[in-house]
């Protein structure tokens, strides 16, 4: 995004077209507004039939193409779907779904709805909701949440028992103590979102609030689906020249939100001179000061949360396409020219040194080992082995073009190929998103046969890593496919609109070569996890960090992350059902790598820590899929 | 079943159809034995292959009917799946598919599998279990379970970091302070199902202990899927002539087991003379003590847990043979004319009452009206309405056969008919299981207008009932239909391996007639219920009560229920995701009745009483099915 949306959220409109107008000269983009006349407040028996006016204004004061992109409907709030009496409940539904159908036939790209008022009892909102979601074509659903609540616990003492037309129900009489207890808005969002099936057309207007929660609390809102931020005139300070500002922390805040594909809509009555727009400038101001997106950030950009099959070059030959990508890695090659110059200076100066490189593709990494030469002042004899026969015709071009004189092609899968040579150091990138998942463990126990005794593998060490996460987002992309199978693949993904529960634990690690002892490649892990705020799990999150030689590592975990390096992305095992956990509560992650005769997979598997909620072990066998 | 079957379990045979020849003489039907050797305790390193003597005997010692009929599996009990090396779970594994692979080779009916070591985390014996499961044709799964334990839970202290080859984790380190809890094996039950997402082939082995665990505790086991229940000889006390007898709770219990379809295996060493055969003897003699199966039992027993979609006789047309089925119910039919005896006292003796028969079907409602007005000495004039012109054909045959001349035939949609008579008793059938569930309500609304002012509805008022229920045998039929709208569809079913949480609470209430203020009927309830034990949630049991008139009801809620009648089975509404209680736990489930222009649907959710775990909402429009 160049530029923001910047609109006014406001709770009366007389004249529309006019109102737009007007906000547009304060550089406002369009309004959240109310489509129907909050003076007619509506109940069952007045409908619009017995009127005599119309209720609102007409839909001819715009055309559709401004209604989308200028408006977004708030819908009445004094509209109480979860009342005690089942005629106040009734008649809330009809001037909702009127609302909503107004909104619908406008065109507006959203309606804005009201917090829900009981927040532990707001089953007949999500009800109606839910049946407005599964109806609706384009229309979003946003649903006002504050980011920090001080209100009391709307809750009723008991519900009446009217034994006829009436409404049935004791269910709230033993939350009379809770009236109290502060409120989690989350709490709120998540009560309907899973009562909603996190629909995807369901999202959150975030309310910023002069008082702003825990840092961790705010991370946790970047996980879910916020689609716009409101943002009252009233926490503005005044800066020394009079012009609007805010906090340094809302100023972090916003720097988060800027991240996101978010709108935001100043509220309120503005309280600085020159009315809305000294505050819509401050915003742009805020926007223009975040940092530069840097080549990475730029690779990624069209990325973000788009699930991928993760790549199997073992079983399909890569694309120049993917090549190419790949090549423009120069982080990943400068660390394994300095490994290997590393590793080269453990080799006898007056011997000839054999480099191997298994799996070259079209040669980066031929490349990085003859720079890597030059730096150690080593002779050395290389092969670069590669089974694509494609790339294979590129490294033949290049021995020529680049005069690799020292360089053999070898057309063969390192599997298979037969030599009596013996490398000193054996050079390769077979690391998926979660390591091992490539079969680089597989790949390298075949090719170490050509190794030395006290030969070198680079990459020597690698270890992938897990946190359980929670991503509505990503858990709908993996629902729509609608198939079982969809929630039993692991996918490659720029985790984006995602929230960790806790840090990443190491999980499998693998180390080459392995001379000594049966090598076995099966793995398992139980990993235990305490949550830091309450939160949904969707999935498991993977990474790994690698070990070329001595210090120099690559990484993909969050903390170690290593910087500018843009070849690989995180993996992501969903949950065929979500998991909710409390702040503090523990959750275990079980993860299993398992081979067959012609196959490794992994099974995965999430409990809650007391071991009383178990989600069924996904992707058992794998072949029963295929 | 007129018959039990006995067997014998024991953890070794040499001779297998030796024993099984010298235990027949016992009357015992089967045996339960290990399928291996105990004496071949393998380990990973010794395969099959590299023995001299085959490891256990072979298949040819008997025909597959005769390994179907006698005999089941057991696998060996020091097999730890979850030990906390990973080479000793590999070489579990091994072990368990090599048992479980020779068993189904084998054709017996079943394995029985030990108990889980590890209660609270027993992950990998759940995934090869699971494994095994989805890959099993015939072979079924009993999981050894003891109805109550003092075991100490075996928790391993910490699990080692063996960071090549090695078991990665720290799952289980604040397990710790757990150890002298005392177990539930139910739990134990729980996890391991859920993982397996339970699975229809997996089942309980109940191990009858000396003691007994709480009533309730039992009832919840016949919600589950036991298929065997193993009894040890020990438990047993001595009659005075020196018999095997069970004590009073023990004999309750087996009443209990014997109305499920359960094999039971004595086990252990006979302590009394003759062998088995008087503990077997005691058992069949146990059996014949149970009640015999009246007419209703009788009727149901073919259609225990069986799911039927409901009627729909307003839609469809009902056949000959339903008729002919209900109208058997004689208890019904008795209080009709009950009901219509008091009804018609209260009409003036020297004036000619008006009865009419709303849905009168093949007449049986019009027999009890007839046989009342003789009871009550009054005259009469009756109208038989009925749409389903193949009854018609049979009420016209009636009035000729059976001399009904003060009977008028009326063949017409009770919705549709004009006249000018007005009844004084307007009777009608056609409550569901869930009372309202054919459309009682909307009926009765329109036929209501043929009813006098002060007239008298029979029934005059109907109320259903809910309770939330565990049942994953229910709960697995609905799965395997494969798609959301089966688990969006309510069932009748004659509930019976099934636990219900919490006694059932009122829903939905209707009366008629209705003259005065405005007719709706739609409702909306909002139930508490909290929980007795620990259980799973799988779906909400529906019942109704119905007041034909003043102190003559019909009910079929479990409590209330009247004595013989057959007519309704309850109605079960599934749930997509099992919802896990801990006993004491709060449970809120919410209904709704809903209508549109041209149906009436249900919507029907469930979430935790603390408000954090909300199952999403079920059946949102109805329509977006259709």
């Amino acid at each position: 995004m160049s530029r923001i949306f910047v609109g006014f959220d406001t709770s009366f409109v007389h004249d529309l077209p006019a109102t737009l107008d007007e906000v547009y000269e304060d550089k406002i983009n369009g309004i959240a507004a109310p489509l129907f006349h909050p003076r007619f407040k509506r109940d069952d028996h007045e409908l619009s039939d017995l009127r005599d006016g119309p209720q609102t204004r007409s839909d001819l004061v715009m055309d559709s193409r401004g209604w989308t992109a200028s408006v977004v409907g708030n819908i009445s709030k004094y509209i109480d779907l979860d009342a005690t009496t089942l005629s106040v409940r009734l008649s809330a539904e009809k001037i909702f779904k009127q609302e909503v159908a107004w909104a619908s036939h406008l065109s507006v790209r959203a309606v804005m709805l009201p917090s829900p008022r009981h927040v532990y009892n707001s089953a007949n909102y999500a009800r109606v909701l839910n049946q407005s979601l599964t109806q609706a074509q384009y229309l979003q659903f946003w649903v006002r949440i504050p980011l920090t609540t001080r209100q009391q616990l709307n809750v009723t003492a008991s519900m009446e028992l009217d034994s006829e037309a009436g409404l049935r129900g004791s269910a709230m009489k033993t939350d009379e103590g809770k009236e109290d207890a502060q409120i989690d808005p989350w709490d709120t969002w998540d009560a309907l979102r899973a009562r909603c099936e996190y629909h995807p057309k369901l999202h959150v207007a975030l309310e910023i609030t002069a008082d702003l929660p825990s840092t961790e609390e705010i991370q946790r809102w970047l996980g879910e689906s916020v689609k716009a931020a409101i943002i009252p005139m009233n926490i503005f300070l005044t800066n020394r020249k009079g012009f609007p500002t805010l906090s340094q922390r809302h100023q972090k805040l916003m720097a988060h939100l800027f991240q996101h594909n978010i709108q935001f809509y100043l509220s309120g009555r503005p309280r600085h001179r020159g009315k809305l727009l000294p505050y819509v400038q401050y915003l742009h101001f805020l926007y223009s000061k975040r940092p530069n997106l840097d080549r990475k950030a730029q690779f990624e950009a069209p990325y973000l949360d788009y699930l991928q099959a993760p790549l199997q070059p073992l079983m399909d030959n890569l694309e120049s396409q993917t090549y190419e990508t790949f090549e423009q890695d120069a982080f990943k090659y400068n660390q394994y020219e300095k490994a290997i110059t590393l590793a080269l200076a453990k080799t006898r100066e007056d011997k000839e040194s054999v480099v191997m490189v298994v799996g070259a593709g079209r040669g980066p990494l031929v490349r990085s080992a003859l720079r890597a030469a030059l730096a150690a002042n080593r002779k050395t004899r290389m092969f670069a082995v590669e089974k694509n026969p494609n790339a294979v015709i590129t490294l033949r071009n290049l021995k020529t073009s680049e005069k690799w004189d020292n360089v053999t092609i070898v057309a063969s899968d390192m599997r298979n190929w037969r030599t009596d040579e013996r490398a000193d150091i054996m050079v390769s990138e077979l690391l998926g998103s979660f390591g091992d998942n490539e079969l680089s463990p597989e790949c390298l126990d075949g090719a170490q046969n050509f190794l030395q005794e006290n030969g070198i593998s680079i990459p020597c060490e690698y270890t992938s890593y897990v946190t359980p996460v929670m991503s509505s987002k990503l858990w709908n992309e993996v629902k729509v496919q609608d198939s079982l199978k969809s929630f039993e693949t692991p996918y490659v993904v720029r985790l984006h609109n995602f929230y960790a529960l806790a840090r990443t634990q190491k999980c499998f690690t693998f180390t080459h070569p392995k001379f000594h002892g049966r090598i076995d490649n099966r793995r398992q892990a139980e990993l235990r996890f305490t949550t830091t705020e309450s939160a949904v799990v969707h999935g498991v999150a993977g990474y790994f960090d690698a070990v070329l030689f001595e210090d120099v590592t690559l990484s993909i975990e969050p903390e170690l992350h290593s910087d500018g390096m843009f070849s690989w992305f995180p993996i992501f095992f969903p949950l065929r059902q979500p998991l909710r956990l409390e702040k503090g509560d523990d959750i275990v992650v079980s993860f299993w790598r398992l081979e067959s005769s012609n196959r490794v997979w992994y099974e995965w598997s999430v409990s809650t820590g007391d071991g009383k909620r178990h989600n069924p072990i996904h992707n058992p066998n794998v072949s029963v899929y295929e």
